[in-house]
């Protein structure tokens, strides 16, 4: 039996609901119903009781979901919401836990019409990513695997001269490389800013071209058996000036101190707040525009998140990045990452590049 | 001035409110909120009044929202909640319309709780989606080009024998020409299901291996400045036997009558009912698991839908697929997807390959 859906039955008495109600649509997607199941489609809902799993979907998915999800009744449906209340209703329900941040606000409403006598309670614990911030060896193995095969396909990218390319040409080049580096997909839309649009923290790949002497921004990512890698390097096209290595050495001793910093049972926000202090002391403290870092798994952004906000500790098994930045308008940007894993004994690097100052001939 | 906002602002009093509220974020995108703003990053919320256009983002995106936003009033912020009360307060709003199906229910409890004297009023008629569903002559140029693109790129695809590959590497390698051809992206995981998994209607591509005499169905899409193609063909590596041609004949014969039964002003519940008679007649009916179409744009499934269920009537403008599908089990299934732009005299295909039986030798 699956260990996963053990462990939110066992929690049902302590969220106070007698089951939890999960779906997944294209428009509000639900990776902890993927995460809860194995069901990789898009469109299903999913009811666990204490002795019952339930699984709706369309005629699309009928035998994929018997495959993947075999563990789950299958209701193959029409109209959804009808066949989850007659669901509801035959396993003498009470109160229903949802997943407030992960289903629309016509979900909730829709299906509370159809329901009498149930009450669908708002879980705003997050009580599936409690389970997913822990990562298995297993799922660490995937991430390892993706950072491992987007680190290669950089690494190859950069004994190209960039100069002269377009933006979109390196992105293409980069995500081209990924495949043939065993990649089964690009994790999000890769970053290459490069002159000024180094001050955009999510400058995406446009036509401007790559002349010499301008920084280089590429924070880029694949996907490997379902899970993510994130990773940034900031290069110099030909020799560096003196005020592109003074920047870069900021953001740089940002992100190794945080990295240092990293113990199990820190705060997240305290390893936000070495990075920034870092800056600052550097003098560029005002600069530094977003959150040191985030969680990643089957998404690229997930708890936990490592921010003058963050909140719970480190643990064992997180997957995470470790992102400092610096954005001036007008002028140009630095940003440098890294992805973690945190083992009991520290940090272990997940990206493989190095985050010193690249300077591409 | 932007004619899609003024387009919302002028229907603001029809849906008895003051203002709209629309958000944007990684797990519930809009949009929505894209289609009115331009603005392309992932977390922002917007709202719109009769008088003021504000959009709230984090210091990520000021420099991009500047730019791709112009006519709206930046909102760089922290806590986003906050600073949108305060704005709804300053501008006396009373009544704000939501986006009920692309705001999560935590984001209206969220806010809700920050509002004294507003109430949030769910808008539940796809009020944005209703501009959408016309496409401008620049958007139906966006959707040619990438359909054109996706087209081109499967035909050279299929210029390989495919016998002995695995359902990735040819998803892979058609993927890889999309970007060849001028495409952005890849607009869904492309589906390749060979044999026994073409009767799986989203057989994503698997590692199984293709033989000579299986059914091959490339369900494929890219995506060029932002708008997406979708197209299906069914092909037979070597000679196809005479259950796969009769199987074949039954879908393109529902796959053409549908299209000849385009008309402004149709229902689309009845061309579906055209292509589902038509698999009915050929003794297929049972087997068609789901609706025969979809519209797309800026997304790769919306309004229209050409289903039983489907409401509303065509429109001049409107862009959809029409793809009718064979799904037995154990056996195999044949899918064919045109897409079709709804010109005043009739529809135009703006895929370009023949749905007729592909034997590839």
């Amino acid at each position: 039996m699956n260990v996963r859906v053990s462990a939110i039955q066992g929690s049902l008495r302590q969220l106070g609901v007698d089951a939890i109600l999960l779906n997944s649509s294209e428009v509000v997607p639900s990776f902890n119903l993927r995460y809860l199941t194995g069901f990789t489609g898009s469109d299903a809902s999913v009811m666990i009781t204490r002795s019952g799993l339930d699984l709706f979907t369309d005629g699309r998915y009928q035998t994929q979901a018997a495959q993947q999800a075999p563990d789950f009744r299958l209701h193959v449906v029409r109209r959804k919401f009808d066949s989850i209340a007659r669901v509801l209703r035959s396993a003498r329900v009470r109160r229903v836990g949802i997943e407030a941040a992960r289903v629309s606000h016509e979900f909730v409403t829709t299906l509370q019409r159809k329901l009498t006598g149930v009450k669908l309670v708002p879980l705003n614990r997050r009580f599936v990513e409690g389970l997913r911030i822990r990562k298995s060896p297993e799922e660490k193995e995937k991430i390892a695997g993706a950072a491992r095969i987007a680190s290669s396909a950089c690494e190859q990218l950069l004994t190209s001269k960039l100069e002269g390319w377009t933006e979109t040409e390196v992105a293409d080049a980069l995500e081209t490389l990924f495949r043939r580096h065993g990649a089964d997909g690009v994790a999000f839309d890769t970053i290459v800013a490069s002159g000024e649009r180094s001050a955009l923290p999510h400058g995406k790949a446009s036509n401007k071209v790559i002349r010499r002497g301008e920084l280089v921004i590429i924070d880029f990512g694949c996907t490997f058996e379902g899970y993510n890698s994130d990773e940034t390097v900031t290069c110099v096209v030909g020799r560096a000036s003196s005020d592109q290595r003074k920047m870069h050495k900021a953001v740089y001793e940002a992100h190794m101190k945080a990295i240092d910093s990293l113990k199990i049972g820190v705060a997240p926000r305290d390893v936000d707040r070495v990075a920034r202090n870092s800056l600052h002391e550097a003098g560029y403290g005002k600069w530094f525009l977003h959150g040191l870092g985030h969680g990643l798994g089957l998404e690229v952004h997930e708890p936990p998140y490592l921010s003058p906000l963050g909140k719970g500790v480190i643990e064992e098994g997180m997957v995470f990045t470790v992102e400092p930045g610096v954005y001036i308008e007008g002028i140009g940007g630095v940003r440098l990452e890294s992805l973690v894993y945190m083992d009991k004994s520290g940090p272990e690097l997940l990206s493989r590049m190095s985050k010193e100052l690249l300077q591409i001939s």
